[in-house]
């Protein structure tokens, strides 16, 4: 593909991370310094922002606040959830996306989101080719959940991960206070993908952390897990601290709040399903079944936001995805994502970003390998904490004003239709 | 009282803070220095620790670790609630408490906690008064509640609002990324006293918090809450942020789920009142009446133990709690506490530690005044943030090794009896 002078459209998809603005930051700082680049759009929403015309001018942004995006958490320029029907089936939107982007001239477009922004990318990138319409489009990799495949991690989950750890490390000085016991149930996010999950075994690594981790990796055995908390309770004086994730299934592949209230004919599996997640109905379950002090803990949508606690290493590569897309568009590459390489052979941490076909990780998932799930399904391996341990280094956070984070206040002048 | 040459005792008690062992560490450091104190003696779980002849010998510690209890959250030295009988009506535990002072020559001793541990520290002082026997008894406060009386403010409370405000602020450019509404209701600590749950306000002042707070200083009603939640639903395109105690009540005195759970004959109250706070009920209240996406979050442990959030100031100001009440107690005070008095004619914050009759604070709370709440019981006013905003100032952390923190490691040299 050729290298056309035009402008760039940069979209922003999925559930929000603490860095996902590091690499808006990225794209935009890098496409700045691009003579071939002309206008520089921010999508409000995504790909809806593109449908509807609704985007942001962001040359008209000032350069601090481009670089406070470094450190503000979630999608500065607003998120969505929308995904592409197959062109063949239905061509409206795609139509629609030609058209806006002939009429902005708009040749180079950058997408960050997960499994289905990648697949979007994709989509787009082969419609366009068959319409002779010239843009060249690469994928920016982002989620906390790390299941996007090719990638030996994604940025966002360095962020999430340190933030599970910390956190736990901190509940477990917390939990264990008391000279009598606690069993502590942790819900963490992550439906099919453990990744997040297992990052509790970085805390538990420094020996404050969770005695038990359950990941979806592995289906879920509610009786074996009532002995395995039994059996860590009679061990620590009833201090029991599990970490599993919102998906764990059972061998039916019934999410565990659902198994558990087909099996209780004689409670409203209503009240169940809605109010707790599945920390808060295994903590009932557990009350009921081994008794003692019992609380469920969601991290909730906190361990994706919380940028107070992001990754330096996570933070960097954010934004080296976003410069990295940016020039390899210009350099003419098309319908690629950026990845991460570890360089395995080196000694310290080295992990550089390259190109891969966005096709390859379209609506693929990456899991936790079954070999470092270990302790009969408890706990994972050293090769878990040294591929880990590399992405959570160091800190980088917003400025303080009045003690609370400075976080980026873009203009958002939109262009007019 | 004289000043005797002899032993310090000192025990933790109640729920957990940031900075309790940042006290720990004031008292220890500070008792190192003085010439008066032979043994240094922290209490394994309080005075549970005491009743049973179970603690620590500090001295074995070494500066390093004893310096590192500043950032590290929790209690080291380990928790208890336990409420000590009046003497005259049951002497057997002061009985005993004498018996391990005098077997220790035991003339200092500090508690650190909140109403109930003042109360403890005036029982004793009282009892061994009454018996002759000389020892310096001075209250060291914490709690994250912040409803200590006679005090401008507890140590334990400037970095757990720190904590609340800045989440809300990460949690409200999550919860409003997207292009369709979300109404995310987030429960908040404090029973009685709103204290925490204002702190909400901190993130609004700064643009990215609550539209709602409700503290539970004044009765909740849920008809006006959802009456609320819907005007502010209207006017934001859905998006809605909520901050509530867990505390708040029905004017009837009723728990919020209580009187929901009371109103809804068809539904399993158990299943409610079990499985979901106040949060998770409203939530689902909210879902019925108003529907859309709701979700319930709750601070829950995170907030009183998310030291890698503390504030400078708190941290600080906690360890002089501690290093104060020693000096205190070896120039002869006793039967006092430790508490902050602001200089109201200063304009930049000061606030100096000085003492105060234990007895004044013992089983008495400070609530937030009335004339703070504004927007008809849903907002604070500027004297709340004038009053929170230089608590929360500045950072203080533990250092990280391996991108988590390094907290303290104490040896715990038991001592034998």
């Amino acid at each position: 593909m050729k290298n056309l002078k035009g402008a760039l459209m940069f979209g922003q998809s999925g559930g929000p991370t603490s860095v996902i603005n590091s690499s808006a930051a990225g794209v935009f700082i890098e496409a700045l310094k691009q003579p071939l680049i002309t206008e520089i759009y921010g999508a409000a929403h995504g790909i809806k922002g593109i449908l509807e015309e609704d985007f942001y001018d962001i040359r008209k942004e000032s350069a601090e606040e481009l670089m406070l995006l470094k450190n503000t958490p979630s999608s500065a320029l607003g998120s969505v959830r929308y995904k592409l029907k197959a062109a063949d089936a239905d061509e409206t939107d795609y139509i629609r996306i030609l058209e806006v982007f002939k009429k902005y001239n708009i040749r180079y477009f950058f997408y960050n989101g997960g499994n289905d922004s990648m697949d979007t990318c994709n989509k787009i990138s082969k419609y366009l080719l068959s319409k002779g319409y010239e843009c060249n489009i690469i994928g920016v990799p982002k989620t906390i959940d790390n299941d996007l495949f090719g990638t030996d991690h994604c940025p966002g989950y360095g962020s999430a991960a340190k933030y599970v750890a910390t956190t736990l490390m901190e509940l477990f000085l917390d939990a264990t206070v008391y000279d009598k016991g606690q069993i502590t149930i942790v819900e963490i996010m992550g439906r099919n993908a453990g990744w997040l999950t297992a990052a509790a075994a970085l805390a538990t690594y420094k020996g404050k952390g969770a005695d038990l981790i359950y990941l979806p990796e592995l289906p879920f055995d509610i009786d074996k897990f009532l002995v395995d908390v039994k059996a860590v309770a009679d061990k620590n004086n009833g201090k029991v601290i599990v970490a599993l994730s919102e998906g764990i299934k059972t061998k039916e592949g019934l999410y565990v709040a659902e198994a558990i209230a087909q099996n209780s004919a004689s409670r409203d599996s209503f009240g169940h399903t809605q109010l707790g997640g599945v920390a808060a109905t295994l903590a009932e379950l557990v009350k009921e079944k081994i008794g003692g002090k019992v609380r469920a803990i969601e991290f909730s949508l906190l361990q994706r936001c919380g940028a107070h606690l992001a990754s330096k290493v996570d933070v960097e590569e954010a934004f080296l995805a976003g410069s990295t897309a940016v020039k390899a568009a210009v350099s003419g590459e098309t319908d690629k994502m950026v990845i991460f390489k570890r360089d395995t052979t080196s000694k310290t941490y080295k992990c550089d970003p390259v190109l891969m076909d966005v096709a390859l990780a379209a609506n693929t998932e990456k899991t936790v390998p079954l070999s470092w799930i270990i302790n009969n399904g408890t706990g994972l391996s050293k090769e878990y904490i040294d591929y880990a341990l590399p992405l959570i280094q160091g800190d980088s956070k917003a400025p303080l004003v009045d003690g609370l984070p400075r976080f980026a206040e873009l203009k958002k002048v939109k262009v007019n239709g």
